[in-house]
């Protein structure tokens, strides 16, 4: 088969389309035959050679997937070849073919379509995994979502609103913004023009949010804190404003709150399998049903990874950029 | 009556033992004949004058305290004048009488003396709403305690071990890691002596603490995050290490960790309730069977609350310091 494989770390260039062998299944696994993937942050960080894959794990970049599933291996029950599958995988979506744990699978959703599957698995696990299961966002509280028009922001907006939260955003421009506007958002913050600590609180009567889903780390730490209100969750899932950040304990303490860190790559098997099944139970409905949608901002051939990568650099995109197989 | 009063902030002796007017219970309170108080660190922030008492509360210091009822404000169910209770308060122990909201009370447990019963409410909410409410300490999990022998610290040890956890702690003396190894603690660290990371990490085969309880805020912070194991939960409830510290996210979301912080008084009425329900259902009855129990260091004449805190600002105790009504 074909891969993207990574011969020298390095820029978008580093990505090589190259010819691989086949993965084989192990126990509990399947194969799946990859319709598209999908580019997440950790891949350019992976590309990067900052972000190495966990011990097991395929060396090729690729978070997540859809496809058909091509072979069982041994122990696999509840899955037949042939199905349409998406996938949570922990590297190798970049290929013509990857073998998954059977816990990382779930059914393409009713009412679309097997490459826009290839769009949901990272970030509605890691929505879930981090807003609802971790800092568990309640109806009719606030969550701020840095970054409202990725993938991860985009799906955030749509979840935490039809479950009944009140969302607010950050974004760099007014497309952005009317994006996540269009998505559900209720306050829109332009975090270039506006202080998200002050139009937060204005937009909650000085109260604050309740859970932020933060991906800058280090940069927005001390704002986040401020940000929060009584009994308030951030819940940090990417350091794209850096790894070290000064903490005001007494502004946490005073507000009796909570700071999590998480990622789904380095999670063991199980946990990564009860992640996916409290998914497929919460949020699957609400995809057959057409209150939660994959927003894909484009979709290029796998082979041209490097110019997806180029484009999520930049920051353009609104949503996904999936990757294609051939 | 009679109360402690703090005229000017300051050292030990600005507390003052005053004729005051009685407190009058409202609506939903019952008025307590104070049988003990007892000393907690935020009693001395405020005579300092650095922990104001928050809006509505009493403003003599004293957390906590036993007595009789005297007196049933309006609109109070379930307790009689008469009855034997300790309570949770927002302030106001240090007093010969005290007004209570009634969610706050606890019955004196089966075999423990009505002083006795002055060295629970702080310590035991603390430690349940911080160590298993918030941070879900389970069996089997290692939790690591921060000054072990203090009032909190042998509640924790205690309360740790009889639900099936292993305990280690700090301290920084020979003579109060002996107390806390009689109180079941498993694995001793002096601070004075010992890397706290290093040996909590060889008592666990490199693992780590689950749950850490510290007292030490920013002081502690970065090696905190150090001694977590992966999924560990970092429950911060005191700050004398200082209140700004630098946070490690990569090393937190490397080890998909969380901090909280809390604090008991400045919690609204329902969430304080909640707690003390909490506390009956689950750790009264470990008190009535023996399983846990007060540790008290000495017991002083109210009106010598000045010794009992250069008692406590000395660090020389082991538990708690009471402070007994005439």
């Amino acid at each position: 088969m074909h891969a993207i494989t990574i011969p020298q770390p390095g820029g978008p260039e580093a990505l090589v389309w190259t010819d691989v062998p086949d993965p084989v299944p192990g126990e509990g696994e399947v194969l799946v035959e990859v319709a598209a993937s999908a580019v997440n942050r950790a891949d350019i960080l992976q590309r990067q050679g900052s972000y190495s894959p966990p011990p097991g794990a395929s060396p090729y970049p690729g978070l997540e997937c859809s496809g058909r599933i091509a072979a069982l291996g041994p122990g696999v029950s509840g899955w037949a070849v042939g199905d349409e599958v998406c996938a949570l995988l922990s590297g190798g979506g970049y290929a013509e073919k990857v073998a998954v744990p059977a816990g990382q699978l779930l059914p393409v959703p009713e009412g679309l379509s097997l490459r826009q599957a290839a769009a949901l698995p990272e970030v509605v696990c890691t929505v879930w995994s981090n807003v609802f299961m971790v800092a568990h966002l309640r109806p009719e509280e606030t969550l701020l979502v840095h970054g409202g028009s990725s993938g991860i922001g985009t799906m955030a907006i749509q979840l935490a609103k039809a479950l009944g939260a009140r969302v607010a955003v950050t974004a760099g421009t007014q497309e952005k913004l009317e994006r996540c506007a269009e998505l559900g958002a209720d306050v829109l913050i332009n975090y270039r023009e506006q202080d998200f600590v002050a139009e937060i609180k204005q937009a909650t009567d000085g109260a604050g949010a309740d859970v932020i889903l933060d991906n800058m780390g280090a940069k927005y730490l001390d704002r986040n804190v401020q940000a929060l209100a009584v009994n308030g969750r951030l819940a940090i899932i990417g350091m794209q404003g850096g790894v070290k950040g000064e903490l005001n304990i007494g502004a946490l303490l005073g507000k009796r709150g909570a700071i999590s860190a998480t990622s789904l790559r380095g999670r063991p098997l199980g946990e990564k399998a009860a992640i996916v099944a409290a998914v497929r139970e919460h949020v699957w409905p609400l995809l057959a049903a057409g209150d939660v949608r994959p927003i894909v901002d484009r979709e290029l051939p796998m082979s041209e990874a490097a110019e997806a990568h180029r484009l999520v650099e930049a920051s353009g995109h609104i949503g996904k950029v999936l990757l294609v197989a051939p």
